[in-house]
């Protein structure tokens, strides 16, 4: 099969490598796309994320799906010809974390292109058949590929507490505040502002549901969400920009005893928070890291109507052009909002 | 001003009545739109529910929404001309339950139109302000009648913890059957049956967003949804039948783990429920009495265009016409499923 | 080893059997006391608890503790000598419950002494190593094996919200009920009334830090516990009787809002219950099967201090009398509280 | 009667007022302690705090007990006589906040000693009878003055979660961080260890429960935790001093998925926070303003024996000596754990 593996910083050379076999638990399955993650295109730029660094060769890659080709002899609930979204991360379940429901904060946990684990950018992969999620007939395995990403957007809402009714505001309208919104919509909340300085961003928030935008750039973004929530302020924030302006925003729009959800790491280790503002306002910080336990509900909002989860699509590459693919990514931040790779 | 007041059974008798004067902090609110609840109906029919005796003459109505024409001297977010939908019970703000934000089980709570606090089938009423929610400009005061019906569906779906991607099945297709399927669909529950023996009914069902119905004539209810649910049982069960057999059936179809609300008064006090079947399975069961804490979200749902309120409405009567909509209602209680009267 | 074999109903033989090898996730336990269940009597009494049919010969016992004697390869927590505890069942950690943290309702459940899977009355055990929690040096093993019936204690008193200055009720005084009052009082409940008919249950009750004890034989509950909440009700009702009367009371006792936990089994299949009550005071009923994350919990709380578990001890016989044992527990229900035996 | 009029900077003066008269629901109550709070201290010795500033003349003080002498027409749950502890603050009862019970968010609040509303260093006072809870025969007014901190702690607690079994670290041994811990063993918690840099705190703090103590001047706060842990980490986390430090400490050694708990203002506006730690651990950060529906169990959990209050007060001042008392307060912060004034 082929296989695209990473061989120095921003290249990546398509190789042949064995068909991998299955195990008895385990699935082999033909990937049909595979999305290109912020964190791929970090380890290729970059080599490195926090500790985590990058041992060439490797292979990036791990928001994909496919078609079950192979069955472990043990595996009951999948067929030969199942289309599946695959959730990255296998976890040893046995932790207290595993034990308890929050098995993303499993220390074991394995994860697709997360070093030295190697990813999905290759025909073949096999992976355990229970994460392995069987995809409704009107559920693409295109849609099934961008399931990953929106699973970060819905934990984000669930860990808001996100409900019928609020006023929410995204900060980033990167792919992870995109499918925030998305995810805030699915849940019924009512308005849904989002805040970025690219406009291009913004226009794709807008195509994707979001009630309104503002652009940080002309607008003092406090002022204006006080305006348009008529002094009321914010029931849910979620913030996907990782940046010290963003925080402070969102502490002094948020309603009293309302929550804020940290998505976005920060460049920085450290940033200035105005705690006092929090205790004022009795807030809540919850963060995200990954997700639990929500590809089932994920795939059922997509195959239900209520996300269109593909509308986050900016661009699709041909597998044999996955190196031009990559490197647009890298150069075009700002434009490409979301590319897939087409295996 | 004009008011209906019931004098006998099945007997109400249009006759005039002093305009009320506001408090302090209250509004004088001319009403355009009040729902009949079966509530209405039983005492009208019966002449008590429970130990809820109406002594004649007697107002029946308390879904109701108008316009703001006098507005009280301590009163600061309402003026005059401004659209409300009105909450009917004031609550004492003084006892555990109301300090806790329960406020609906407050014991001293005054509810319009339950003996012997009268209703609102008359032009003008008075109430207090903060009791009195402002409708955004498109949600009509039609709409804003049924907020009251509405909340309701949306604290049986709140008390279910009804969240998005999941299946749920709604037993009884009456009014509270059908602003709980509103409700579930606005929190993200992907797949909503509904179980009725009227035929009628699970149209109306159909057309207000139900996944599928099942006629309990015609089918066995039991079979038909875990066929429907491919064996995996239901995540979320609102239970407005108020029957043994219903609240039977949703144990035998919940999934392990997976919460009941019982929102139906049974025409019984006591009925036979599998008890061992509730602990096998370690169901929570949930409960509904009136509702807390909703109005806001509920106008904001309609106004979202997330809740189609206006489309439970199956018969209209003029004010004038009251005698003859309430007797309707009495005798078609299959056809009508949802009547107001046009002040 | 010695093994205690079920050979037909109401006789247990002590047989020779081969010490059985850990698989490298396991370790080999040399036991020391394993505890009487509730469940152990009914199999050795009448065969069966519903569908569950023992085929004899049988090995019967779950409740246990020892020193673990051989590590497997793979298990890294653990190593000779250290004194554990066992947590009985084995999950598939693949399902829907097992990944969201509700393991206890994992159908593929592997539960000692469950017919078909084998007890624990025996001189040496394998299991799972994650499923054997270490005993700090204050804690016996004596108390060890007493750690699973807590777990259903605190599991009740977790599922009803169980918090500081409650005032609770606890409806029957046998092993469970026991528990129940314990894991109330580590939980910071202040006052806990348990009923019961038999004195010398009661009076253990009293024994292990309940507040008062009400004899259903002599006192009507329901005016009994109203009489001693001066009126107010119950803030949190844990039932253990598995009778219609004591659901019943507790409904009747509970406080507008409260929750009642169902934990004992019903003789009969169905109940009748007062349904009405239930919404009228918008109760909640929350309900026990097994436990789920409760070990770690429960010796802690044995090791601070909080929990004297040891006092539910009311007979202890050698492993060699379990014949008489065993005979005992079935003639005297009534006083023999809980039994272990000391292998 | 005695009044106690702080009339500029450092100084209190003891003049003659009217006693006041209760309203309909209101009642008179001669009181018998006040105890002094950090908040009277600051606006004593700088007359603000933020943007609450003193004009003298100014009656301090809020957290009081005494004896109803006088009960307004309305009052139903209290008579002359009783002893009651009084929460300081009357909300609207009418604003989200107060529906939904989180009334210590009200915007309108009146809390005594809280300029510009005069606090309670007076023979009598007058107060909602709402907000004055009946102390029982064992629980004395001195202690009844200590319920209001102590609100504080168990609101901290029950902000963060806290349950039986859990290992908590609590920041800060000043009055607030003793109530922590206190609360934090009254809720079952079994280890709290407690931070901070002076040698009498720490003493007053293993005096009143504290599993352990670390003097921050002589160890690393962090290394030491771990330690005690045996590399686990803490499952909650209380922050009382207000400390940049002491922030980042709790985030380091806080589990996986584990909360901490902001209780201390800072004096800075904004303090650096690892953010990415927080996300990395996927923390949950809950913050306390005041406390809201804990005066009831706060009483019920003295009364029950559970939590022994009156050992956190190191001082006490007759109140002709008030003036002397205050201004010991003031110069000897890290003597006077806790002062209360004896009227």
């Amino acid at each position: 099969m082929k296989q695209a593996v990473m061989t120095e910083l921003n290249k990546v050379e398509i190789v042949k490598a064995e068909i991998p076999v299955p195990l008895d638990n385990e699935v082999l399955i033909k990937l049909e796309y595979v999305g290109v993650c912020g964190s791929d295109l970090h380890y290729f730029e970059h080599g490195r994320i926090s500790n985590f660094i990058v041992e060439t060769p490797f292979v990036l890659g791990h928001e994909c799906a496919g078609t079950v080709v192979k069955v472990g002899s043990e595996v009951t609930h999948l067929v030969e010809g199942d289309r599946v979204a695959l959730e990255p991360g296998k976890t040893c379940g046995e932790c207290e974390h595993c034990k308890s429901g929050k098995y993303n904060l499993c220390e074991d946990v394995i994860f697709f292109a997360t070093p030295p684990v190697p990813g999905t950018f290759q025909e073949y992969v096999t992976h355990e058949a229970s994460l392995c999620f069987k995809l409704p007939d009107n559920v693409s395995t295109k849609e099934g590929a961008l399931i990953e990403p929106l699973a970060v957007g819905f934990h984000a809402a669930v860990q808001g507490g996100a409900t019928v009714g609020q006023t929410a505001v995204v900060t980033g309208a990167g792919a992870i505040g995109l499918v925030s919104v998305m995810a805030l919509k699915a849940m019924g909340v009512s308005k849904v502002y989002v805040v970025d300085v690219v406009e291009k961003r913004l226009e794709k928030a807008m195509e994707i549901g979001a009630t309104g935008v503002i652009n940080a750039k002309n607008e003092n973004t406090v002022d204006k969400i006080m305006e348009l929530t008529e002094g009321k302020g914010i029931d849910l924030s979620i913030e996907t920009a990782g940046a010290e302006v963003t925080i402070s925003q969102l502490l002094h729009v948020a309603k009293k005893g309302s929550t804020v959800v940290f998505v976005g790491y920060s460049a920085k280790e450290t940033v200035n928070v105005p705690v006092n503002l929090i205790l004022d306002k009795e807030i809540t910080i919850k963060s995200v890291f990954r997700y639990r336990n929500i590809f089932p509900l994920a795939i059922e909002s997509v195959a239900a109507g209520i996300v269109p989860i593909q509308k986050i699509v900016s661009d699709t590459f041909d597998f044999d052009d996955i190196q031009d693919g990559l490197t647009k990514c890298v150069n075009n931040k700002e434009d490409i909002v979301k590319a897939v790779i087409k295996m």
